[in-house]
């Protein structure tokens, strides 16, 4: 991705982006693929009646990830109350995906590198609410 | 929009929705569409220099209630937490989408219109919320 | 929803735009959050596992439906083979989302109305198409 | 991300998927953040006004390579009708977004990097369509 290289060329660059935001958009934008992929597999497996809560978990999460790398890729004008909602709100997700692929981690490899997308992605929208907090 | 019928025959619709839930859904996917067309419009003007706050607090409510629409539709398994988070990011951007909408809509139609699916859409995640409280 | 009171306020409204485009949108938005219902619904029936290729075509359908709704409300500058390249495409997806969940009407009720919403939405499709091709 | 390692583990994985489609979903996913970006950045450039088709290109960019990088994701059951034309729009929007930016590209650095990840991704896709006429 080229989070940095097009915020950097921003009219607006001159109002440093806390580092921490531009990790939670990549880590967004990745999360977002990570779950859709995660979703599609459980939806694969042969006992899939066991999955229909990770599926859940995973379609919800894959669309807050996305909505919120998007909006967090936005510099002009200012929407800060609403973007911390929202990367809460994503933390929250994230947060609950991870755990729920965990429980499938040890049957199927694709829960165990989704949970791990997950945590990484809810590290860092709580890292950037932390820097959003500063300023 | 089918969004009673589809509920209503949902293997789970044993779990009365709250009308409050149904409601909230329809206002973000309508929602979701006039703030993608009243950023467009904006775009459009001849002013569009003074009206970039108000593209950019369009596109963020677009995005949002996009997921938010999807998020709340979904009555497999159960995702409580994440949804009540989601709902009130939603409102939030709804509240500050009508605010800004609100300040260009004697000069700009599109904008008197939106500000008033904002504030309706942000009225029907609230009053989700109130009934999520109570279950 | 308020398809045509946003459009006929935009700054460019002078152009006439097609009914059948407005129809389109209003379809487009209307079968996602039918779609996402349906696939939810294909989850949680107990015979889920032969439901998958149901969900999925559900899935990728309201992804298209999203994207083009919000396309198709797009009136300033112009990308008309992109707007006519991205409307067939979710014709596409929504005559193969009807005919997946024609099989299944009989048995699952939210099946029958998905397949009804999606053949609506792919005349309207095609309808705006057609209305394009005589521009 | 990691498209390639959730791919690799979904149980279907026995079908081998083509790696162009593996590099197309990534490059859907990192030009939808793009794109994102480049339409913000130009909406916050002073000369804003000259810059709306780009800005229109770039939301249009962006929405149609998210909901082709999470189609694309998808291996279980089967719509490869449907992901070739959600394929083939997506390469006509990229290349004509890139056609939009190149026009800015001298004046706005955002527009060059935006005009090259639009190239890149256009390409991917038609990479993606040619294997998947092999097969």
């Amino acid at each position: 991705m080229q989070v940095r290289e097009m915020i950097n060329t921003h009219p607006h660059a001159g109002r440093s982006t806390a580092e921490a935001l531009l990790t939670c958009i990549e880590e967004c934008f990745s999360c977002a693929q990570t779950c859709t992929s995660c979703a599609d597999a459980c939806l694969g497996e042969a006992m899939v009646a066991e999955l229909t809560q990770c599926i859940r978990l995973n379609l919800d999460c894959a669309d807050i990830c996305a909505a919120t790398g998007a909006m967090a890729s936005r510099r002009t004008g200012s929407n800060i109350a609403v973007l911390k909602a929202v990367i809460t709100a994503c933390a929250e997700a994230c947060r609950a995906c991870a755990e729920e692929c965990s429980r499938h981690a040890e049957m199927h490899e694709h829960c165990r590198i989704c949970a791990e997308a997950c945590r990484s992605c809810e590290q860092a929208c709580r890292d950037a609410l932390l820097q959003m907090q500063d300023s």
